[in-house]
C-alpha cells in the first residue's frame, strides 16, 4: 500500500516545528522563503519559546494547532525528532519532512535513531523525507512553495529535480534561477528512510506539473526498481540522471559520504539504458537538456536548419549536428527563392542560412517562418550573433513571435547577450529555450532526437522457449548445499543442452588411449583439453591443444599438455582430458550472465578475444530481456561490424545469437541459483548449424 | 623579412579614416569605444565632410595629419579602401586595419579587389589587418585599446585570442568580460589578406603581456608553418585551438563562408597533436582552460587535494579527476591530525576534505594553507556551496587569501555564486580562477597536467639512416613522365630495401612451372598471389593463397586464382604471380605515407585488419617525425596493448617498428615525389629478423 505524495508537495496548511524567532537561524530563513515566495496555503511556526516567529503567531507543540496541517517540516536538534513525530501523529499529521541532520550519514549512533525514525514512520503510516535534506519547492502558481533555505524566486517551469545531495541541490537552485530554467517541483531527498527517489519518480509519472524529471543520484537503493519505473516513465516523459561516482576513486568518495555502496559503473549504464534514461556527466549538461525538453516539443527527424546572422557560430553547430548524427540538408528550392526575395545580396541561402550582419527583426521573422514551414526540415536552430546597429532585444521578440507557433523544435541563440533574457521575459511569454552557445543548442536537439526514437521504439516481446527446467532442476539438487562452486563440465553441458544451447559435443578420457578412442568416435581435426575444478584459464597455462589432424598428433600433443601442467605445478590439478571437434573460423563472442549484488542478473554480450580483453567491447543488460534488448545489445557493441560482414568476411547469423542471448536470459531467470554463466568462446557462423558453444562455466552463488 | 606588428598591438597614434559623425555608426562606436575605455594614445578621425567626430578634430585626408600616425584604422566604403592605402602610404603609415567588408568572402569581384589590396600593401611594405575583420583589442594598462565596435570594459589579463570570425569573436568578448576572464590582446584576422594567425603567432611568441593563446579558426592557410610556429611556442606558453568544420557537413558550410578549403580533420588533429596545441570543441571549454593557465601554475603532478563544505559537489570533482587520469590521494597522517584539531566532529579528513556546513571563514583558510603545503598533493580544488548562514564573500576572501602564496596549482568552485565575483575584486586584487561547478575545475586541472608532461617531454631526434638514395633516383627516372602511377612490384622492393625495410623476399612466374620452381628456391610453406597493375584488392578478389604445404597443394592454389580470376572477369588484367614465403603468426601492422594538398607528407600507423577497417585506429604525423613522435605514434593507438603482449600473446619489438617508421618517413622526406606508400601488412614479432612487409604499394604525385 502507497502512501500518498500530495500533502509534500501541495500542502495546504504547513507546521514549522523548530521555528527560531532569531533573524539568520535557518529554520527563521526558511520561514521567511515561504512567505516571500507567497505560498498560497498557511504557515503554523511552533516554538516552545516564543509567542510569534515572523510576525505569525507560533505554537508551543503541533498539538496545540486548531487547524488541520498537510505537512510538518521538522528543524529542531536531532534528539528531540522522535517525540516530534509522536506529537505529529497525535495531530494527525501524515507527512513530515525532516531537515535535521546527524543521522546514517554521522556513523553509528546517528544511523541508530534513523532506524527508529524508520519505525516510528512505518506504525504512524506516515510519509517522512530526509533527514538530513534540504526541503521541497513547488512553483505551481496555485501552490508557490518554497520550503527550503535557498532564497529566491524560482521560476515556474516543467522540470521536476530530485536531489540526494543538499548542497548541490541548493547550489542547483541558483543556477536554474541565473539561466531561466523552469522548475516545477524540486526535493532534497537526503537520506532516504523514507521516501526515496523511487518514491517520487512513481508520485511524478502521473503529476501533469511534470514535463521532464531530473535527477542527482550516488546510489541507488533500489536500481530493479528503479529500472522499472523509469521504463514506464520515459514512455512519455524525459528522465536525465547524473549518477555521479562514476569511477571507483569517486565510489571511495561516495560510501564514506552516504554510507550507500555504489553499484559498478557498468550495472548502471545497462539499467539506464535499458529503461531510457540520459545520462548525462555535468549540471550543466542536465539543465540544458532539460531546458529543450520543457521549452519546445521533440524533434520529428534528424534535419537541423540553421539561421544565422554570422558565420562562424553556424559552423560550430553544423559541426556539433554532424557529430551527432544530424543533418543539415538543403532548402527547398521554394525556400531558397523566397529567401533571396528579401536577404541581401550576398545572403547564403542553402543551409545554414546566412543573412549577415544587417539582418533585421523583419529579415529574422520572415527567414524563420519560412524555414520552419520548409518540408526538408524538422528543427531550428536560430543564431543572433551580437547584431551591429541593431537592436537586440527587438530581434529576439520578433524571433521568438516568428516561431511560437510552430510545431518543430526550435532553439535560440543569443550569442553571449543572456542578459536580455529578462527584459525578453517582461514583453513575452512564449519564447524558445534560450542557448549561450550554438554547440549547446545543436548538442540538445540531438539529444532531444535520441529521446524520440527511444520513444518510438517497439516494445519487444519476453519469447519463452521449450526448455527442460526439470533436466536443470535434477541436476541443481546434486549441488544443494555446495554454494559457490563452478558445476562440472557435463552437467554444464546438460543444462545448457536442457535451455538449447549449443555447447560443442564432448567426450572426456583419463588417459591417451580414453582420448585416441574418443577422438576416433569425434573424427579428426580435434581440440584436446586438460580439464580440472581449478585448471580455468586453459590456455594461458598451455592446457589446450587445437587442430589435430592425426592419431601421431594427437599424442603427441598430450605430451606437450602433460609437460605444460608440470613446468606449472599444476598436475594435482589436472582431472581429465576433454576432447572436442576442432572449429575453425567464424566468429568468436562471449554470452553470459553475472549476478550484482543490487542489481540481480546482469546477462552480457560482446565479441572475443582482444575485444573483450582490450576494448572491453560488452554490453550488459538487466535479465529478463525482450527480444527488442536482445537486439540492442548486439547492435549496441562497437565492433557490430565483424558480426555483419567487414571486408571479405562473411556475416554471421544475428537472429541466431538474439535466440541464444533469449535463452540464456530464460536460463537465468528460471534458475536465479547461479551466480555466473559464461558461455566463452560461443562461435557464430552463418549457417545456425554449425554455431557452437567452445568453452562454458557456470558458478552457483 | 618580418615587418613587424608592434604598431598593430601597441599605437600610439591611431587615425580612424572614414569616421562618421553619425551616432550609431559603426566608426563613431569604435571611437567611442577607443575613447570610453581610456585610449593611452591620440585619436586622429578622418571624414572629408565632418569638423569634429565625437569631439575630436577630424581631418579631410590622413595626409592633413600633423602627427607621426602608427596605425590607420579603415572604415571607408569598399570602393574607396585602395585610395585610402596609397593615402596612408603618403602619410608613411605602415600598420593598417581594414574594417570594410566586401572582399574575398563575397565572390568574385570582391577576390579581385583584395588581390589588389595585397599587392598594394606589399609594394608599400605595409602590414595589413583584414580586411573584413572586427579590429583589435590590448588591454595592457599603458595602451587601453579597445578599437573594435564591441562596447564594454574587457579585463586585463593574460589571454590573447585570435579569431577568423568576427561574429564569434564579438560574441566571445562579451562572454569572457562575464565570465572574468583576463584579456591581453584580441585580433578578428577577417580575411587574412596579409596578417595571417601565423603571423600573429609568430609575434606572440615573445610578448610577456601573454601567458596564453587562444584561437579559433575555420582554415588553416598554411599548417605546416602553424605547426613549426606552435611547436615552438607550446613550450613556454599553451596554445588552445577550437578549429571548427571538424566534420564533412561542417566543411561545407566553412567552404562556402569563407572560400578557404578546409583540411581533412585527421590531418589537423595530427599536427595540432605533433605540436603540442590543446584541441577544444566549444567555447566554454576553451575559456575555462584558458583562465586557468592564466591564473594559477601549472600542476607539478597528477594528485589533487579537494577541499568543500558539501559532500556531493566533491563526488563529482572525484568523479572528473579520476576520468581524466588524476589521483586523489590521502592526505598525511601530520595533515589529517591538524584537520581533525579544528574541524568539525563529523568531518571527513581524508580527501576530499569535507568540513561541513560550519566550515567559516577561518576553517577554510587553516585547512587550505594545510593541504597546500601537505607533499601528496600537486593541486588543490576548493569547493565553496552556498552556506547556509554564513557570508560567502568573506569565506571567499578567506580561501583567496589564504592560497595566494602557494606555487601549487589553485581553482576556486564557488557554486552557483559567481554573482560575487564582482565584489570579490573590489575588495581583494589576486584570486585564483574561478569556477562554477567542480567538473570544470577538475578537468581544467587535468588538461594543465597534461600541458604540463607535454611542455617537459623530450625533444626527440631526427635520425638518419644509412640508405641508398642513389638507387631509389635511378627507379624513379624510369617513371619520370608518369605521374600519379603504381610502381612496379619490383620497384618497390628495390626502393624499400634501400631504405632497410624488411619487404618480403619475392619471386614472379609468369605460368605453373615457373611458380613451382620459385617455391622450390623459397621452401614451403609459401604464399602465391595474382599480380597486376590494376588487381589491388588481391584477397577480396580472390588472387591470393596461404599456407601452401607441397607441390600439389600450390598446384591447386594456382587453379583456384585462375578461376577466381575468370569468374570476377579479371583475367586480362592479370600480368604474374608472385611467391612469397609463408610468415604464420606475428601482429598485422600499417605503416603508409600519403599526401595532403596543404599539409604536405604524412606518415599513418595502425594496427592492420580490423583495427584500421572497422575501429580507424591509426595515428598520423607530418613528415619529417623524430624518434619521440615515433614513439607517441606508436603509443597513442587505442589498441597498443595488442604490441605489448594482451593476455597470453608475445609482446612484438616496438623499438623496431619505431626504426621502421623513421625510415619510412626518412624516405618520403628523400623523395617528395611520392603520394602514397602502403605497407600493409607489416608483420612484427619480438624477434627482429622475423618482421617482414608482406605487401607494400607505392604510387607517385
Amino acid at each position: 500500500m502507497q502512501i500518498p505524495m500530495n500533502n509534500i508537495f501541495y500542502p495546504k496548511s504547513i507546521a514549522v516545528i523548530g521555528a527560531s524567532s532569531r533573524e539568520g537561524a535557518l529554520s527563521y530563513e526558511l520561514i521567511s522563503n515561504l512567505i516571500r515566495y507567497g505560498y498560497k496555503g498557511k504557515i503554523f511556526p511552533v516554538n516552545p519559546k516564543a509567542d510569534s516567529v515572523h510576525s505569525i503567531k507560533s505554537y508551543k507543540s503541533a498539538i496545540d494547532i486548531d487547524d488541520k496541517i498537510d505537512l510538518a517540516v521538522i528543524m529542531v536538534p536531532r534528539e528531540l525528532v522522535l517525540r516530534t513525530i509522536d506529537d505529529c501523529a497525535m495531530k494527525k499529521i501524515t507527512s513530515v519532512v525532516v531537515i535535521t541532520a546527524g543521522f546514517k550519514e554521522t556513523g553509528k549512533a546517528g544511523s541508530e535513531i534513523e532506524k527508529k525514525l524508520t519505525e516510528k514512520i512505518n506504525k504512524y503510516s506516515m510519509r517522512l523525507v530526509g533527514p538530513n535534506c534540504m526541503g521541497i519547492i513547488n512553483t505551481n502558481p496555485n501552490v508557490r512553495l518554497n520550503c527550503t533555505f535557498v532564497a529566491g524566486t524560482p521560476l515556474n517551469g516543467g522540470i521536476g529535480f530530485i536531489s540526494q545531495s543538499g548542497a548541490l541541490g541548493a547550489a542547483v537552485l541558483k543556477t536554474v534561477q541565473q539561466n531561466d530554467i523552469g522548475m516545477a517541483q524540486f526535493i532534497s531527498i537526503g537520506n532516504k528512510a523514507d521516501v526515496s527517489g523511487n518514491t517520487v519518480l512513481e508520485y511524478w509519472k502521473n503529476n501533469d506539473d511534470i514535463k521532464v524529471i531530473t535527477v542527482y543520484l550516488e546510489s541507488f537503493g533500489n536500481p530493479r526498481m528503479f529500472m522499472e519505473l523509469t521504463r514506464e516513465i520515459t514512455k512519455t516523459k524525459p528522465v536525465i540522471v547524473i549518477k555521479s561516482a562514476r569511477t571507483s576513486a569517486g565510489m571511495k568518495a561516495a560510501s564514506s559520504h552516504t554510507g550507500a555502496l555504489a553499484g559498478s559503473d557498468a550495472v548502471v549504464d545497462a539499467f539506464l539504458e535499458q529503461s531510457g534514461v540520459i545520462r548525462v556527466n555535468s549540471i550543466n549538461d542536465m539543465f540544458d537538456l532539460a531546458k529543450g525538453f520543457d521549452k519546445t516539443s521533440l524533434p520529428k527527424g534528424n534535419r537541423v536548419g540553421i539561421l544565422t546572422n554570422a558565420g562562424g557560430p553556424a559552423i560550430l553547430a553544423v559541426d556539433e549536428c554532424a557529430n551527432n548524427n544530424m543533418a543539415i540538408p538543403e532548402l527547398t528550392s521554394g525556400t531558397q527563392e523566397k529567401l533571396r526575395s528579401f536577404a541581401p545580396a550576398e545572403a547564403s541561402v542553402f543551409n545554414p542560412v546566412d543573412l549577415l550582419p544587417p539582418a533585421d527583426s523583419d529579415m529574422y521573422a520572415k527567414a524563420a517562418r519560412l524555414m520552419l514551414s520548409d518540408k526538408n526540415i524538422d528543427s531550428l536552430i536560430v543564431i543572433l550573433g551580437p547584431p551591429l546597429m541593431l537592436d537586440t532585444l527587438e530581434i529576439a521578440r520578433s524571433i521568438c513571435d516568428a516561431v511560437k507557433d510552430s510545431d518543430k523544435t526550435v532553439m535560440l541563440v543569443l550569442m553571449s547577450q543572456d542578459d536580455i533574457i529578462p527584459k525578453l521575459k517582461d514583453i513575452i511569454t512564449v519564447y524558445p529555450p534560450i542557448f549561450r552557445f550554438p554547440e549547446d543548442a545543436a548538442r540538445v536537439i540531438a539529444k532531444m532526437f535520441e529521446y524520440k526514437k527511444w520513444k518510438e521504439h517497439p516494445e519487444g516481446r519476453y519469447i519463452k522457449f521449450d526448455a527442460k527446467k526439470d533436466t536443470v532442476r535434477k541436476i541443481l539438487r546434486k549441488y544443494h548445499s555446495k554454494p559457490g562452486i563452478y558445476l562440472e563440465y557435463d552437467d554444464v553441458y546438460r543444462i545448457l543442452h536442457a535451455y538449447g544451447m549449443p555447447l560443442v559435443i564432448s567426450y572426456t578420457a583419463n588417459d591417451t588411449d580414453g582420448v585416441v578412442e574418443a577422438a576416433a568416435k569425434l573424427k579428426y581435426p580435434v581440440v584436446i583439453k586438460a580439464a580440472g575444478k581449478n585448471l580455468v584459464h586453459k590456455s594461458d597455462i598451455g592446457g589446450v591443444e587445437i587442430d589435430i589432424h592425426t592419431e601421431v598428433e594427437l599424442k603427441k600433443a598430450i605430451g606437450r599438455i602433460n609437460e605444460n601442467l608440470k613446468t606449472k605445478k599444476l598436475t594435482e590439478e589436472f582431472e581429465k582430458y576433454i576432447i572436442q571437434p576442432y572449429i575453425a573460423g567464424g566468429i568468436e563472442t562471449i554470452l553470459g550472465i553475472t549476478k550484482d549484488e543490487k542489481a540481480g542478473h546482469m546477462i552480457m554480450f560482446g565479441l572475443g578475444g582482444i575485444f573483450v580483453e582490450v576494448f572491453k567491447d560488452v554490453n550488459f543488460k538487466l535479465v529478463p530481456i525482450n527480444d527488442e534488448e536482445a537486439s540492442r545489445m548486439i547492435r549496441s557493441i562497437k565492433s557490430y561490424k565483424m558480426l555483419t560482414g567487414a571486408r571479405g568476411r562473411q556475416s554471421v547469423n544475428i537472429d541466431f545469437i538474439k535466440e541464444n542471448l533469449l535463452r540464456l536470459s530464460q536460463l537465468s531467470e528460471d534458475f536465479p541459483v547461479f551466480k555466473e554463466i559464461d558461455l566463452n568462446p560461443f562461435v557464430f557462423f552463418d549457417e545456425e548449424e554449425k554455431c557452437r558453444i567452445l568453452d562454458a562455466r557456470i558458478r552457483l552463488s
